[in-house]
């Protein structure tokens, strides 16, 4: 399924085949993408797509993906198991699970992930969530790219239009909404891997609504894609432009909404995830 | 679990260890909440979360669960499995599946699911989405019941302040949002399996998009839950008031989102779907 080798994302997600049955995988974590303590989860749930893409008898396209984070993976070899659970007449439930081996070799379950894949059809169709009018990239400054070892930022082209990571962590902090133009900094067009990554790009809420700094990290995603291969193929390596707003903080956990559209206007993905938080 | 074992609900959810193993249990269809194919979606989706609360080694609450409908369950005994994936210090991650027998007596599945429960702490807690003010419950007309054989329908009672079912399918619609009043029509305290159901309260969208009929049914549902047990206690059989919205209708599946809150203000659940359409 690989398109572009030579790129950063393509190396992330390369999958080859174990031998050891159909939709058994393995791959390697990226240094490339590496996050804080473990890589940047969009890229686990693009290895998550990428599995099922690879997958013989895959019929359609992604429709629904959720990825739960059940342990942080380590740096090193991994192995996707995909199991084609139900195929029914143009829709396809599976399940995915990647696993890494624990310190006596046994392997240990760290990402658990279902996902629906169909054929689409020719419908009415509709975007009830217009696209904001916004200033144009060109016109917006490049997001500083984070903190050392956080890799995966300098992957990526990010340019605020509202709601940038706080550059004052005072506690001032009064909405959790950011609205950013994005796409990979060696662009790359955007396939269902890579809008599955950028579904997951948007810092954790909670440093936006509290302008304070509390560690917190993505315990599950679900991600909807509203586009065809062939419509995804138009959009090219070009901008998207992503929001993303919390809803409930709660005890512990906050939960935030994102939608990403093509510069056009069409509303490519929509995303939820429930984030973890201290304090 | 079970705490009111003579309401239609608890008969709906209640589950029995079949002897065969932890975490496995037998179940069986109600007619009390039987919709047009098969049953609510939203009372499979509460078995998931109610055998999660049976499993012996449960150590918190539901903070998030997906469940993928990959087949139309037919009336009938049913068998759930429940699989702990991974248990971390204060997280749990699980795997949920339901399986009826096919014509030879096989297992199939026709639900999977992921949940993640945890235990919860107390944090700064806020709530990005307030509850819209509308008119209360009793001044508003209580919704007619739908279609005969729709019976579960007539187990809650929904008091629409706006977006009711069309009823006239004229193709005149303009928008896909619906706010409601909502609650049992036989009073029963609101727990958690019972949230669940109620996040997939909402009629499909695409019917109040373009005031047109069209076959509909979700293919994944994911809910995530806000509160913890004591508060949920202090809910009681109080009215939620829910809100949901379509975002995307692309060839053939559209997704809506929707939120409940208590009576007093809370978010209780926040919850997406994508949804089958046709036409």
């Amino acid at each position: 399924m690989t398109q572009h080798p030579s790129h950063a994302f393509d190396k992330a997600i390369a999958l080859t085949p174990t031998g050891q049955g159909e939709g058994h995988y393995l791959g390697a974590t990226s240094p490339d993408y590496w996050n804080m303590v473990g890589p940047f989860g969009g890229v686990t749930a693009a290895i998550v797509v990428q599995a099922v893409l690879c997958h013989p008898r895959l019929l359609g396209v992604p429709i629904a993906i959720t990825v739960n984070y059940a342990a942080a993976m380590v740096a090193g070899p991994f192995e996707v198991r995909v199991i084609e659970v139900r195929t029914n007449r143009s829709t396809q439930h599976w399940t995915v699970q990647i696993a890494q081996p624990d310190p006596h070799g046994a392997p240990q379950i760290n990402t658990t992930a279902t996902l629906v894949t169909a054929t689409r059809r020719d419908t009415w169709s509709e975007n009830d969530v217009p696209m904001p009018a916004v200033p144009r990239p060109e016109t917006l400054q490049s997001l500083v790219t984070g903190p050392k070892g956080v890799d995966w930022l300098r992957r990526y082209e990010m340019r605020a239009v509202s709601g940038a990571v706080p550059t004052v962590w005072d506690g001032s902090g009064t909405h959790s909404e950011t609205v950013l133009w994005l796409r990979d900094s060696a662009l790359r067009p955007v396939d269902f891997p890579a809008l599955m990554a950028m579904s997951d790009m948007f810092y954790p809420r909670v440093w936006l609504r509290r302008a304070k700094y509390v560690p917190a990290g993505t315990v599950s995603i679900t991600t909807y894609f509203h586009v065809g291969k062939a419509e995804l193929a138009q959009v090219g390596a070009g901008y998207l432009l992503g929001r993303a707003q919390g809803q409930s903080f709660y005890n512990g956990f906050f939960d935030q909404t994102a939608q990403l559209w093509a510069d056009g206007g069409q509303l490519l993905a929509t995303s939820n995830q429930i984030v973890y938080f201290k304090e």
